[in-house]
Formats: structure tokens, sequence, C-alpha cells
């Protein structure tokens, strides 16, 4: 086990450094569950001086193990010639990551999306609409007993128990966040760090609740959230939400963020796990949506016939999710897409099919090449 | 008449310079038909050295001539006191600012609409829902009489004909995009600087069609849509919605903008002709909603009853702003904030009742702070 020191998080005393202030480049690659996250993946943006991490949700938590055990065999080689975190408070063979968990809901009752899934049952092979925790305890279980430097949540807050069993083992707590009421929760319960998820992101919503009767008051965008999160706590915020390009990353920064977030810029990437039809999907200039159709929960993904034809799925997650996997999978296999979940965050079209470490590099130059523009030739007089 | 070379726009060189590179700060007001803006508001963002919008929208062209005349006026007085730009080109008495016109569309058939103002009808008293053109011909013949710095556009793109009057008379075109399609519309009839409107705008959407079966595929954000322009296109963009302090500001200023324009932030300033419901209904933490059920074009605004008891309002604009006019001064008189449309963007709780003039200082002096601030604790290091 790690000692708490090490990772110099886990605190409220707001002096207190938080590792994205020990990364060469405040850069984060975003889970995304179901695919495109892989080992490779996080240890190259490590790797480049930014901090990668590995998505749970979907997972076993042996699989999980697995995957953590890759990503510090892998880092110990790219640090050799990367660039590696300069890391006071961490030893040696530290290696700056995170894990992502999702957070369990409750069971949704039968009735509620029974008509759907007979609705798809009359034209799609169908999975089991279980419900189940995500093998949560089990994994929550395994990272107090091989800590990683963060572990972060999304679709709800860990306990204030839970989230002090990972303080007292030295990891830092970052909870995604879609509001500023959510984030005043996530802060009571002891989170280090706060994820301002905005509308314009792909994959699913990260709210701590997935509410049908919200939807019209739409989600607030990365710009929107981080200006109300900045006035409203004082916490790093790491700002997730339509970044594509270096100017992207300026522009949070320059907002207050504590670190940008990237994760459909990094689909493309040769180390991401993202198939080959999804890979090609994201370079057309089709427009996201925000839908409920594959997965029971609202997450934005390219508009397709699936989409199109399902408005008003219900609210039901993981069981809508268990339910769709079979036709999921085959449409896969046929590489139709019209019936595949293409999440991607709404610019997508300026993803680019370079090696992550390559693109952390880019996008770090890029970012500071347009704030220093930005200062100098627009508020230079003040 | 002004020479055409005495606001150094209107040229498609892209070489030449625009009117926000000689601003002491690249800070614009956003135009706010229906009562906030004024004369006293426009005259005082330009007097602290941004840019003042007259809203055209609603006005009749001999009211627009009085406010125009107004502005000068006020500017003169502001002018000897506050911080005026300092401008090459312009001549001594030039006063900075902007005048937004709403481009007419096309009549909504009557039976589009029909059944909506029957429904409402049962309830509220209507007036004539009416199609015309907001006086456009008359207003654009003025302007190219008496010419101002600046035209902006909203609700779709002047004519090649009619941006070469403007640029003939010296005046710089702007436009209001969503999209990139609308940008290159844009640049190809002659539009020097284009007005990026993002999803968390208050007000009235600028696209240049509203179109109910786009309303899935949901509007890009701010942030997406500066990263998706400055990509596509190489002519200043001017980043509007949700930008709320001056980190806001710097933030779209980092992220590629050229300058910042803010709406719902100036509403509480003691300038603007905000109504006192509207003035305090900002000031709590209601959500914003996008919504056709006032207008007949999709706007956002506080969430209230009459919103959310018309969700499936129909598009068809002016026809319904004018229907509704006799229901919404009804409420506004008998101080019922329920009936009447509260249009604010999603930070509009961020809004502070301060001279507009020492907001846009505030703004200038954060966003210079944040924007180093991020410099240097950053991505110094790159």
């Amino acid at each position: 086990m790690r000692p708490r020191s090490q990772y110099q998080g886990g605190s409220h005393d707001k002096t207190d450094k938080v590792i994205i202030d020990e990364l060469r480049t405040p850069i984060v690659l975003a889970p995304m569950a179901g695919g495109p996250s892989t080992p490779e993946l996080a240890a190259a943006v490590s790797g480049a001086g930014g901090l990668g991490f590995l998505a749970a949700g979907y997972l076993t938590a042996g699989v999980v193990r697995e995957r953590i055990a890759a990503i510090r065999q892998l880092f110990a080689g790219t640090s050799t010639t990367g660039s590696p975190a300069k890391s006071p408070g961490r030893s040696a063979d530290g290696v700056p990551f995170g894990v992502n968990l999702f957070v369990p809901g409750a069971p949704t009752p039968g009735p509620r999306f029974a008509h759907y899934l007979a609705e798809l049952g009359r034209e799609f092979p169908l999975g089991d609409a279980k419900f189940d925790t995500d093998d949560w305890d089990a994994k929550l279980d395994d990272l107090i007993a091989d800590p990683v430097p963060v572990v972060s949540f999304t679709f709800g807050c860990p306990s204030s128990a839970e989230v002090a069993r990972l303080h007292a083992v030295g990891s830092e707590v970052w909870v995604t966040v879609t509001s500023v009421a959510e984030a005043h929760t996530s802060l009571d319960a002891g989170a280090d760090v706060l994820i301002a998820q905005g509308a314009e992101a792909g994959g699913h919503r990260g709210a701590f609740a997935d509410s049908p009767e919200d939807d019209a008051t739409d989600p607030l965008t990365t710009l929107a959230l981080l200006q109300l999160l900045t006035a409203a706590v004082d916490r790093p915020v790491v700002a997730a939400g339509g970044i594509a390009t270096g100017a992207g990353v300026a522009g949070v920064l320059a907002a207050g963020a504590a670190a940008a977030q990237l994760g459909t810029a990094f689909l493309r990437c040769p180390e991401a796990g993202t198939a080959p039809m999804h890979r090609q999907a994201v370079t057309e200039a089709t427009p996201t949506m925000l839908t409920r159709a594959f997965s029971g929960r609202r997450a934005r993904g390219l508009r397709n016939k699936f989409i199109l034809d399902h408005p008003d799925a219900p609210s039901a997650y993981p069981e809508i999710h268990y339910a769709t996997g079979p036709l999921r999978a085959a449409a896969r296999s046929a590489g139709n897409p019209d019936e595949v979940n293409l999440w991607a965050g709404q610019t997508h079209s300026l993803a680019t099919a370079i090696p992550a470490a390559e693109l952390v590099d880019r996008l770090s130059q890029e970012a500071k090449a347009t704030i220093e523009k930005a200062l100098s030739h627009r508020i230079h007089s003040y």
C-alpha cells in the first residue's frame, strides 16, 4: 500500500497540491468505457506528461486488475523515452494515471421499460435486461488493496466513507459533475477534484441521476459550467466536453480549469481500442445527439437511424444497456453503423489519427501558442 | 456619408484589420432586442473601450434613427471621461458601435400554427398573428444613408448585394452563425466577421432557419463552435453565449475568438432597459430552456410555467411573437413572471448589478489575470 502523502492529494486543505499540479501538461485522457480505453492509450498519455485514465466501467474487477498491471508495465517502458511527470512526492516508480468507476444506481421497475424492449424485440436480438452494480464492491476493494494515484467517478458520488477509504491509501478522488448542486455534494463527500462535464461531451452524461423530466432544461455547457463552478467552489476543476484542439485546451485553462479532459479527440489514436467503424464515423461531419436508445441513460453519439427511430427511449440503466448488447454486437459484426452506439462529442470531426503522445505534445504546444497570442493581441493593454 | 476607409473594415482581404483590432478591450455588447438594449448601455460599453451594440429588432426605422443619434450624443459625453478606442483610421468624432438587424424570413402558412393560437386564445388575450419584415428595407436604406461602423445580422445572412452596399459606405458586416455551413454562406456573401453563437446563449437562436426537425441534433456550444469555425475559416470570430465572467472572456479569447460578446451579463446594469421583473429573475438559480412558446422561434429563457405548458409550440416567426404580445404585456403589468419571456443565457446567475463601464473594466481585468495565471501555472513548461 502507498502512504497517502505519496500522491499529495486526498485532503480538504485547500492549499494542498493535487496531481494535476505535478503534470508536465494539464491534459487528462477521458475514460472511455466499452472499447476505446486501453492500457496502451492511458500509458501513452501519461508518458507524454499528461494523465492517462483507465475506464473500469463494463469490466469485471479481474479485468480491471489486469489492465492496471498492464498500464504500470507499459508506462515503465514509455517513461524511459517519454517525458515522465515531475513528481516530488511520488516514488521513482510511481505511475501517474487514474481509474474511472461507474457509481451504481438502483434497479428500474420492469414495467417502465417493458414496452420499449417489446418494441425492440420485434426487430432485433436482445439480451437479458439485468441490473447489476458493475462489480462496484470488488473494484473498490481492489483499489484499496492496490491503490492508484487517482480514482474518478461517473454517474454519482461515492459516500464519505468510500472517499475516506481511498484517501487513507493515498488516492485522489475526482468526481464527474454536471451542475453546481452535484459539485457541492461531491465536495461534502470529500472529493479532491471536480470534473466539469459540459453538454458537448461525447458518451454518457455523468449526471448523478438520469432524469427525463430535466431534459428540457438541457445540460450546461463546458464554458457555462466552468464559470458557475469556479464562482461557487474553491477546488480544482477539470473541464470536459467538446475540447478537441490546443485552442480548446487553452480556452478551458484560461477560463479557470486546472486541466482539460479529452476523450473523443483520442478516439482515432492507434493506441485506442476504438472499433474501425467508429474510428471512420467520427471523421465525418455528422451531427451528434443525446439519446437513451442504446443504454437507457442519456449519452451523446453520432446521429444514426437507431437513435432517430427511438427518440423516447426510457431511462433504465444498465438494464437497457444489457438488453441491447446483442443488437449492437450484431450491427458491429455486420459493419452497420445505423444500429451501433457511436459515442462522440460535438467536435468529433477535429479528432486526428496520430499517436497519443504526439497528440498530447501538439495540443500542449498549440494551447501555449493560442493563449500567448490572446494575451499579446487581445488583452495586452489591460 | 463616411468614406469606407474610415472604419478599416469591409474588405475581403484577410490582412485587413477589423474594428475589433482597434478596441481597447475585446468586449462586445450583445444586441438585446425587446427592451434591454438602450443607447445608454451601448454608449457606456463603447465608452469603456468595448463595442456597444444597438438592437434594431422590433423597432421601426424611425426609432432606430433616433437611437443611433442618441448613442452618438451620449458617446460624445462619455468619451471625455471614459476610455475611447484608439483608432488611427477613424475621425476624431467617430463613435465605435454597431447596429443589429433581424434578417426577415418568409411567412408561415396559417394552418401550421392555428391550433397553437386557438389553444392560447382560450386562456389569454392575443394579438394579430401578422407577418412582417421588421422594417428591413427602411432600416437598411437608413444605414446606407447614414452609416455606422458595424452592422450585424441575426436570423440569416444578407445578400451579397446588401453586403456590398454596406461595404461601399464603410461599414463592417458581421453575421451571427450557429454552424460551419452558416459561416461559409456568410463569408461567401462577404461578411467581415462571424459571431459564433453557442447553445448556452440567452434569447433567440441566431440560426438562419428555425427547424424543429433539427432540434434533436441540439445546438453546438460556444466552445465547440469556436473550435470548428476557426478550423474551417480564416476570418475573425466573435464568441457569444454563456460568457458572464472575466474568466469566460479569457476562455473564448484563448480558444481563438477575436472578441467576446456578452448580453445576459449586462442585463442588470443600470443603463439597460431590462424590466424590473426580468432584472430580479436572472439573479435566481432557475434553469434555462429553449422554447418557441413566446415567439415561434427557438430562444433560451428562464424556465417558467408558460414554457413548460407549451413544449411543442410551432415554428412561426414573427407571427407567434405578434400574437403573444398582449399576453406578455398583461403578465408584465401584473408582475407575473410565469407568462413572460425572461430571456437569459445559462450563466445568468453570475450577472452583476453594476454600471456597464465598470463591468467592462472588471471583465477585462479579470480576463487578463486568469489568462496570465493559466499561462504561468498550467502550460509554462511547453
